[in-house]
């Protein structure tokens, strides 16, 4: 049974704010369109923030951890130990997405859903131990139903936390080795694409490795076929915890009018499973950078956005998404602080 | 005749700190190359500043403007008087780069040329009245020897007075209502590409008015084609006080060793005509954005780089590299502050 806040309605955006925003941006001290993009994001964040001078001083960024039993078949580069000494790594300052949470300013929380070795308590750091990682996809559903819902839990639980505390934006991240397999998986069955149309070589495989990775996948889906009828089916079957969490964190945040920040490749298939799951999540989503790993160009093509980065970062934790958070943040500075012709004096076009 | 500091050397990158830095990436807790670009940036700054651990806090903002004798023939979609109207802009805080200014921390000066209306002494506003801007290109040379020479100096009275105030990277913006048709006549010769394969809509020409603007462009080359025997020949006979002044920060910053990030369409072709004067310039010249301009492509691949970003923008000033300035300082923060696996406890690659 699926609980009852996964088909509650998506916030509506603010057409007002939206129109006041476009307005100003038209006498604003430069050529129509000059900034670029950095309109348009000014412009969709006033209508998010229902504000015609949008902010974004309180950002939050939750990480999801949670490894995964499909890296039994030998999927990925590093060791599966791996995901609980960054789950430390988070927590002690030494990972990417704690130097950019401090570099922005922005608070930060780990949520560690499932790893295979346990870890000691932790500051800071949510443990809800669902299991040790999913089950390996391979032989049987990743996840019980039960499972499923605990996770989407807690995103949504991690969602409403942040909101409570004035975040006007949300970074989620991840990390969990073997996700990018369990993250084409999902995307293979909802784009309808063969897995080696999207496999890639994730913390760094060689070719026959990514090859491997493709028919394990292959494997999977012949196995869950019948099963996958449904967005969170196929979340449940192939997914992974911590994909499972995003996928929550997207599905409330659109829920209770928050704006995303959508990070890389295991970030934008846990926004392809929302938006597949309830179109309107798109309206919330802001996507940050074109990850390096190949099979997201196909995701982002399916839905149609065009990330505002492409630096070839593939790291996740929700790096991509925090080095990119600038941007948003100078669009709305921009918006707000500049002259229009009036104020400073400036004859218009000819 | 030429100054003597326009044939000094350029200083040279520091190995030892590009060696550290490189061997540093490698062992920090990501797989290897998992932060792309932001590497090598990271990489590419501590051989720029020889040290293995780079830093952005001190970054100085150049605005160049004057006036262009070429307005006369119809080419720019805003009047004449802008140009001295944005300078009180800067002034006063109202223009995006001084937005900018103040949303990164950074230093910013202005340095008027020479515009067509004189403008009262502003505080904080450099002004050299080389002449009520350039003359007409069409009809006679843009700038006399003297002229250019003072452009010049006055880009390199920037750049060393930065330095001495401990400025690590600078970036150099410009105003000057008819500039995008002074820097596609630059380009155009120095790339040997026809004017209407270059020309664009610059602050908002529609198609008529590009031809028109490429036209004007093509009677100048034919006026001075055999006058224009050098790179600074060129800026001479089409370019601009600001664009001149632009090259002179360009040329000093890499004899003096500085970190510079280029801005846009006219900085760019600024940057051309440097690195054409003197190819080791190339070294200390990071590209910040992607004009929406559509000439900046073609001057771009000239220069075999690649700009950070691609958001459409098409203002000057500095402002794509001022909101490019994010991604420097992040790349930096990774560099110097993540932890090692053996810092962190975490395995290495399988």
């Amino acid at each position: 049974m699926s609980a009852d806040w996964l088909t509650q309605p998506c916030a509506k955006l603010c057409e007002k704010s939206r129109e006041e925003a476009t307005q100003r941006q038209a006498v604003l001290t430069k050529p129509p369109g000059a900034l670029g993009r950095l309109e348009t994001l000014a412009i969709r964040l006033a209508a998010m923030q229902g504000s015609a001078l949008p902010a974004l001083d309180k950002v939050h960024i939750g990480v999801f951890a949670a490894d995964h039993g499909v890296v039994a078949e030998g999927v990925s580069a590093f060791p599966q130990t791996v995901t609980a000494e960054m789950v430390r790594n988070f927590a002690r300052g030494g990972a990417a997405i704690s130097v950019m949470a401090k570099q922005l300013g922005a608070s930060l929380e780990v949520v560690n859903l499932g790893t295979v070795v346990q870890i000691e308590p932790l500051p800071d750091v949510r443990q809800l131990n669902l299991g040790p990682g999913t089950a390996n996809f391979v032989n049987t559903p990743a996840m019980s139903e039960a499972q499923l819902q605990s996770a989407l839990q807690a995103g949504r639980d991690s969602l409403m936390a942040a909101r409570a505390n004035g975040t006007q934006l949300f970074i989620g991240g991840e990390m969990g080795i073997g996700n990018t397999t369990a993250a084409t998986a999902i995307a293979s069955v909802l784009l309808d694409l063969p897995p080696d149309a999207l496999a890639g070589p994730g913390t760094g495989l060689d070719q026959a490795g990514v090859s491997h990775k493709a028919q394990v996948i292959q494997r999977a889906l012949e196995l869950h076929g019948e099963a996958m009828t449904s967005a969170l089916s196929v979340l449940r079957c192939v997914g992974g915890f911590e994909i499972a969490a995003l996928c929550g964190v997207y599905l409330s945040a659109a829920q209770q009018g928050v704006a995303v920040l959508v990070d890389g490749f295991i970030a934008t298939t846990a926004a392809l499973v929302a938006v597949k799951h309830t179109p309107a999540v798109a309206d919330w989503l802001i996507y940050s950078h074109a990850s390096a790993e190949p099979g997201h160009a196909s995701i982002v093509d399916a839905l149609g956005v065009e990330p505002l980065l492409d630096l070839g970062m593939r790291l996740g934790e929700g790096s991509g998404a925090a080095v990119a958070l600038p941007l948003l943040r100078s669009a709305c500075a921009l918006h707000a602080q500049m002259a229009t012709f009036a104020e400073a004096g400036v004859s218009d076009k000819g």
